[in-house]
């Protein structure tokens, strides 16, 4: 099948999310990338575009260069789709450019910096009809699928408490000093990372995993946020109440100061009847208890499983598959999006969850700057 | 060496928790149970006494009875300590009695219905020099006390977030039916439990963990908790914001609904250096997590553990102990005490642990009854 | 009820094994230790028996001694079983005494030097109608009983292959130096110990697991053993092979200088429709493999438990319990037996268990002498 | 930098492990498939070529036809790397044509079916100076690369025990029916498979897993072997005992017919100081097993790690990367290799592998034939 032709913003040299990205979209073998702005610097853009076998010709100076450009090609030689791969503050600007002259896209998350941003991307999402994929790369998880699939058959009974966690530690290494993985460190400046560094790099994560994976809307948050060091001006770690409905509540709690964390997102969904637990340093199992039966955990490949979990995973069971097979899942969903065949909305995170996800963020800071009183979503 | 005269009060046919109170002081081999008021209805308590091997003449009538006939005995043959595994709302008129005649007392928890009723068994404790342990049995693990005395010892650098959690499910087979074990259902009636089922019951347990652990006291609350069905009085499900100071916070997350979980506490310290996690449910096993260094897994029986936690722990390595040896752990501090041996203040909760606890549930009441605003403890 | 009046050969001060046996007999709550031969230092037995608070007219110089004044007092006040935890090779000749004048055996496995002994053994306990446990302590652990109990009932389908190992590392500490756990040096020296010192002490332990959990009895062996150092006169190490039947194979690892080890038995029964496997070190977890469903994890104290299973824990599910308990079943059981009650032939391991654990090693010591040849059983 | 131009044989539609390499080059990215001969059915593997947007003029009816039009076309353009994922028989023929033409090889495992056909693979790779990487996959993930840098630096002290296991369930649903994964019966016919069908597939990559970590070689195997069920021709489970020399021992277990198991790969080195192990289903954590410090468990993307590790993982430390990326690995030292490049050798294993590989398996088979008798490799 013809490849779906691609570009990218941002994503140069020593970028691993941009690298991420594009494993992903070779892993599931439907992209061709052909060009993109891989860095401010035009000098380093190019010296990456020799370095990944890209033609020059189509490693631009700037979004706008590369827009005219891309457009005054004919359409089976045009890029179909952009990634965004920039910091955050830069997601929105490209975006509704990109979305005004008819390109799909597959942006990082967060989507924007502002609510107000968001739903003006939902918007031309909508009117020009174009696919946008958020990366959330977690929802590509097959056990995080099956997660979505059991709790809507209802096997967990009435939900009745939900509970996610998103902790790491690396933000450590900058704040203290002597650490070994410093990058990134434009998350702690608002200007870059938009009102939040933990609760908008990560937190959301957990609020989309939430909502993915049991379909239910939270309605309030109350959070109480901690910077940790004087000095620091963003959150680097907080703790935020969840309201469902009137009986149903839950929590988010996420860190970036947790001491030699990796990367621990865990969500789990109790039931009246059972519970569900999953968690990503372990993305294959997934835990059900329930009081009378033995526990049961489920992992990929097995006829157990319904249809989106199964089609996550390629290998035969008990060859496990990792977070670059989780993200080519969403630029697989994409592609079939983007190719117009047939779909399970469940197969990536659009728009709307970019939405979802900045009214999270924007609560979550007015609560704790309003003294951690509540505020509805 | 001569054994500890002990008597009982509850813990007749049927109630695990005084068959766990009795196995636990066999096993640390200090003590003799001589007799006792086991249930309220006294045939009951009789044929119970029977079938434990206890003589007849010390299984008493009432409490003001078993005091009363002790004390006509010669200081040898007395009993020195009692043991209060009753419903939560005796425990206080019962220690008052006791303390008031000179007896030592191993107490249940939650150790009082009121925080007055605290203050006032502490000060009677103080008053009359006696040894008051309050079973907060997890304490008695030796990886929890390993995890004391790695913290005291500064190896997480700077505590940044605490968070423990405690989860069972059983009490949906109370409020939904169908389930296999119904038990403790005076739990859920305010009358015999006091303010709290579930922060009364378990919440109170982690906010232990967490005092005893970190050595750090808890100064304000902020609670959001769910009485998850209709017509149930109390709450069965909660979270609870910590703040030990400005820039360190934590959360207390305790459910009886979470279906299909058993008995799932677990407690992590975060800190700028290292961080720590134990899990009640596999109590052997406790993981400390560093940037520069791989995860560490510390168990009981080597040489690399304290005291405290050594002391705790007899079998060779790899020979798992369970929860009547953290007990039991319980009853050999209070032993020391009672025989005015040495013996580390970490060795078994006081009636001071008991105030904190009281002190702890009407915070987290009073908070969540005031719309979820931060209360002092 | 009326305790079972017990004696104890060997156990004195230091002995970790006496210690268990002793904490055990006294959860399980149907004895009490009246007297005994602690030691084979007379004042050392004394010291140990004023320290535990035995009286001393029954902490006697001799087995031979003990057994002429027990047999002279009313046979009410009589020990009726002595627990034998004395090193392997004064097993047989206490054990033989014992069994002549009518008393009930706990004993330590091995249970004797050589096979002879332990045809003997069986012909008196046969002869005189006594009871004799023989403390293959894993046996009492309840999800070995669960796995026993699922076997029994077929859900394995035929089974295919089965697979032990016992794998420790302590020995290290006594042929390399530097180690911190330096007791049991009898075991290297072939007059204590016996034939064998891995096979002999773990090795047979694995044995034993899989007669006990499939039911079914090993044919012939092959073994490869290993004294690891020049000097060392005994197997260190040493892998079986096993033959049930002319297709079903099965082999038993076992090590005692498995370097960091600490007391790592696994057994696993391979099916054509599932598979179960535990470990001794989470003995509370039983896991089920099976290609039509989630893994399934049992644990002690659910209703989809078997009675056996279910009776060997006594608190509620996630109230882990440990070894001292899985002993204590053991002494439980036997307690049911000399009290002449109803039970279940798998409450405890007998002296045919012996019988077959001698057979055992010795098949073993052969197969390896002759050049790893198959040998029967 | 410029893509390696790469055929492939075998692979089309419906074969997981052609998907699997063809992942792998993609995700290295080292590499550009061309063309092949994709099903020795043309049709079939024309309707693969345009599926997968290959050329049609590069989809060869036969290798010879491959080789013809390969070989006139201009070096630059010219296929330069095969990767053969043929049934096992087929290895050998065509990677003889292939080396005699000069192509560098990546090809699956068992490398032949002979030993004498693999030392004369062996032979023309030397002869020719070709690159031939053998795809043990296993040897691509870096926490087995990690485990052979430990050992390599002596942490276990002296090495006493080796240990590998490869247990799988799949091939009940073949022989016994009714099972949910019915592909490779082929492995079951000697014609196709060779001698041997658990050993040769599996078996052969424990004992590649334990020379790759530990650099020794096996000297001598004894083997028992089953086929489980009459009529089955070859083996589909067994144990094999290994010599390393007089005091080093250890065994391979390996099946099929484990109902319910996966691709459970564990391999265990055990030392005089510390022992290592590792387990392919959960591949992003070693143990490290010793007597005086906390058991540690190593992750990749951490500086505690040795260069090879650390090269073999590009995500932040806590994103788990999986088997393809293992594959990818190998994929990336072979392309080192073909590159002329600096390479580390432990970054593909080489038709050397290979011929100790089919050493092994005919060791196996022959010491089994032989009634079990000690045969040297």
């Amino acid at each position: 099948m013809k490849k779906i032709k691609m570009g990218m913003i941002g994503g140069g040299i020593g970028a691993f999310i941009g690298d991420a990205h594009r494993r992903a979209s070779r892993i599931c073998n439907d992209y061709e990338l052909v060009g993109g702005v891989f860095d401010v610097d035009y000098e380093k853009s190019k010296e990456f575009a020799v370095m990944e076998g890209i033609s020059l010709d189509r490693c631009y100076k700037s979004v706008d260069a590369l827009i005219k450009a891309e457009l005054a090609m004919p359409a089976k030689e045009r890029m179909e789709v952009i990634a965004i791969v920039t910091p955050n503050a830069l997601h929105f600007p490209f975006a509704k450019k990109f979305l005004n002259n008819g390109f799909h896209l597959v942006c990082e998350k967060p989507m924007t910096i502002t609510v107000k941003e968001a739903l003006e991307l939902e918007r031309l999402v909508a009117k020009n009809k174009l696919t946008f994929a958020l990366t959330h790369t977690y929802t590509g998880y097959p056990m995080v699928r099956q997660m979505r699939d059991l709790i809507a058959k209802g096997v967990l009974g009435t939900i009745q408490r939900i509970d996610a966690q998103y902790y790491q530690g690396w933000i450590n290494a900058i704040i203290h000093g002597g650490g070994t993985r410093i990058t990134g460190v434009w998350r702690l400046d608002p200007k870059h990372a938009g009102a939040s560094s933990c609760m908008g790099d990560i937190g959301v994560h957990a609020f989309n995993l939430i909502e993915y994976t049991t379909g239910l809307e939270v309605k309030e948050i109350l959070s109480d946020l901690n910077s940790v060091k004087d000095g620091i001006k963003l959150d680097l770690d907080g703790t935020v109440l969840l309201r469902f409905s009137k009986k149903l509540k839950g929590v988010i709690r996420a860190s970036q100061v947790c001491g030699g964390l990796e990367n621990d997102i865990t969500i789990s969904v109790y039931g009246s009847k059972a519970s569900l637990r999953w968690g990503q340093e372990n993305p294959n199992y997934l835990y059900m208890f329930s009081d009378s039966e033995p526990i049961k955990v489920y992992k990929p490949a097995h006829t157990y499983n319904g249809k989106l979990a199964e089609e996550g995973h390629t290998m035969p069971s008990g060859h496990p598959e990792g977070i670059y097979e989780a993200l080519a899942n969403i630029y697989k969903g994409a592609a079939k999006s983007i190719r117009k065949q047939k779909f399970n909305p469940a197969e990536f995170p659009t728009v709307h969850d970019g939405v979802r996800g900045m009214k999270f963020i924007h609560a979550v800071v007015n609560s704790n700057t309003k003294g951690n009183t509540w505020v509805k979503i």
